[in-house]
């Protein structure tokens, strides 16, 4: 997220009442957790394993739990335990603000919308013009839906990124501040959730099309024109190309890319990267002909055993 | 969906400026989309490879993108578009009436049938005798519901079919004017989602039991005492017997049978019709005996490779 | 469920107008179904299959179809149809309380949690101090929710059990009366559906996180820190230790059990109780590394086959 208006960087480390190293007014702009960072970001590392990339990362800002050289132009923060305050900064920048009605007297509705009854619109919300909410849709605060849209009954968009941290005894949560960007023309089913980015957005791109209940993981981008089946899958920080099709109860894992004009068949499982252009079918997913290969050779098993072992 | 009154070729070629040909007072008494028409109904055609498909349907008016002779006793409507003015028939017939209120005042609602708070129903919707109808349900416009029916709360009945049709930049939608019928003594989980029909009726038969987060898609028609375990997913335009039972997560493509009696065990895909009276396993599914040798067979296959490499 | 107060067996018995063998003052304490029941329950048994496991049970009152001799210390009630008897005292005990708006005045809510607009919270339901339950949730008469607990919007927690005798025409009922009950610092994400327990408690183990769209059937007891990913499906009666994890879309078959520790890939199925401290994969389930062997082998088939029949 962004910091509106920015703070130094000595204001950030009081509020957390921690030490740092840098120019105390040294700028910060934006609060962002490491996997989607720009010039002026704070972000945070707490393991040895992710100090390097941090460091290197776009972020200007790094809190982290290990007394270390300043990157050149950069910042540090030094904390024991860089996700709590990382958390802290969230929930002070971006606190949960509770709801007065069903729909926020903050929220930007665009004309020619029509929300139907039932519906839960939160703080800050902005809708554009000629889109239909149906019935008992919830849209959590700060989400953005643009022109045209459709989104049908039950739909969730924004609630909270599912990312927790382990800790001995528990499960820590990060706290979510980012948002769910609609694009134009899009149409979403019933009960379909979409949930909020961890500190950027999820975006849906402009054209596509989502059947019935559909989850879409924190972080994740979707391209334009897309057409996902009913009870498709997408989980977190997924990057989804123009005109991919991905049909019914299909599941792809995080971190993933999918190419432009993929097309993966039914109940199929993706847990690579996949290119574009290409059909595939498959829990783990194949080429769609390889796979059916695959398949006429199992067919073939059983005479094949029995030869060999008769 | 019917046209009630029925109107004369000669009107409904006018509402769409379009040419016709056939005797200007030829009645047409519905529209409907090709897969389910009768004697009376106007559907279109936009693709050589299913003029001869629709000119020969029980459809009597046919819009159609190429001038072609009029087949005896019936009438064609000549446009450039076919889809395009097939959904503006259907938004001037049934044009999206908002909502007053959580209840319609248009809505029926039977003797002895309790709604729980937070109930949508839409306008025209029929519930019978006592129903219960729990919390957050929806109830889009025009659906039917028998008597003695229960149904979960948040629960989605009759959001539009997931019908697009390709045009070169964006999908075009074909807005649906079908209702989701759902018959006597059936109960309906949590969260389920059941669109209604392109221009008929979806359809669930008395008895049949449907547990939570399933997907029933546009025009499918299930028989009568089936039992659907928790996020089953039905494609569009499916038929489905008498006494089917769908365990967990079974997925069924569009456009398919399965016969009476049917059994299709979890996480089950199916892409082909199935005969009834027997039980399926696998994705894609196969006979349940047939498929549990194949997985036996692959319990063999490392000793097999092992032997004939060594 | 308990009785309270507890009943005697001529009072039970009266109700049902069934003949009953035992002291008439034996106290009936409360009603259980059979796969859950503690001294002083009653259960019922209608199958000659089960008449021993019931007789031999915890469980010290059993309506039955069959006259037989009284275990020592147990009673037994008469009834040509124990089903339909056991329904008739659930109903009597516990009759469904229609609500009177949107948050039941007979509701219990802790000091600090907040309740966004638009939420079902039934009657005699229980709810924990600093929880947050998002707009939309929809929560059934009875249900238990801890402290510390974050419910997303959309959710349905204490549906009724999908549970369904067959009888030669139709698919008869079991009223369900148990409850729902989530332990401290639980967070569940949106459109999710937790059943209540058919006469005892479904629950959610302290501490544990369930993405969205998840399925937990009735009876299940999920332990504590367990984390299930986007639309996993649980079914009923399911025992799931700690520190469990179930990656996307897994399903989980009835009765079974699952260990300590255990960690379940993506779109895998469990027919089977699983041991904890390992990690499975594949549909039916595998241990891990046995599943990717066989997928290994699969890709050398087509080599293999050439070969021999070459």
């Amino acid at each position: 997220m962004q910091l509106n208006p920015p703070h130094t960087l000595k204001e950030i480390a009081s509020f957390i009442q921690a030490d740092f190293a840098g120019e105390p007014n040294f700028i910060i702009s934006g609060i962002n957790e490491i996997h989607r960072v720009v010039k002026g970001d704070l972000t945070f590392v707490d393991h040895p394993k992710y100090y390097q990339k941090a460091l290197n990362s776009a972020a200007t800002t790094i809190i982290i739990n290990q007394k270390t050289e300043v990157p050149e132009g950069k910042a540090l923060i030094f904390s024991e335990d860089p996700f709590r305050d990382f958390v802290a900064l969230i929930k002070k920048f971006k606190p949960f603000e509770t709801a007065s009605g069903m729909i926020s007297p903050t929220a930007i509705i665009g004309a020619g919308t029509h929300i139907q009854p039932g519906v839960f619109i939160g703080n800050h919300v902005k809708i554009g013009s000629n889109c239909l909410i149906h019935s008992n849709v919830t849209i959590y605060d700060y989400c953005e839906i643009g022109d045209n849209v459709i989104i049908h009954s039950g739909t969730v968009i924004g609630a909270d990124a599912f990312y927790f941290k382990r800790r001995p005894d528990y499960y820590d949560k990060l706290h979510s501040c980012g948002r769910v960007i609609i694009e134009d023309n899009v149409e979403i089913g019933a009960n379909v959730t979409i949930d909020k980015g961890v500190s950027n957005d999820t975006t849906i791109g402009a054209g596509s099309k989502l059947d019935n209940l559909i989850q879409i993981g924190h972080d994740t981008i979707i391209g334009k024109n897309c057409l996902f089946a009913a009870q498709v899958g997408v989980a977190g920080c997924v990057t989804i190309g123009d005109n991919v099709i991905l049909w019914g109860q299909v599941g792809v894992q995080k971190d993933l890319e999918i190419g432009n004009n993929a097309v993966v068949l039914g109940q199929s499982g993706i847990a690579k990267s996949l290119k574009g252009n290409t059909t595939y079918f498959g829990s783990p997913v194949l080429e769609a002909r390889a796979k059916m290969k695959e398949l006429a050779m199992m067919k073939k098993l059983p005479d094949l055993i029995e030869k060999l072992e008769g």
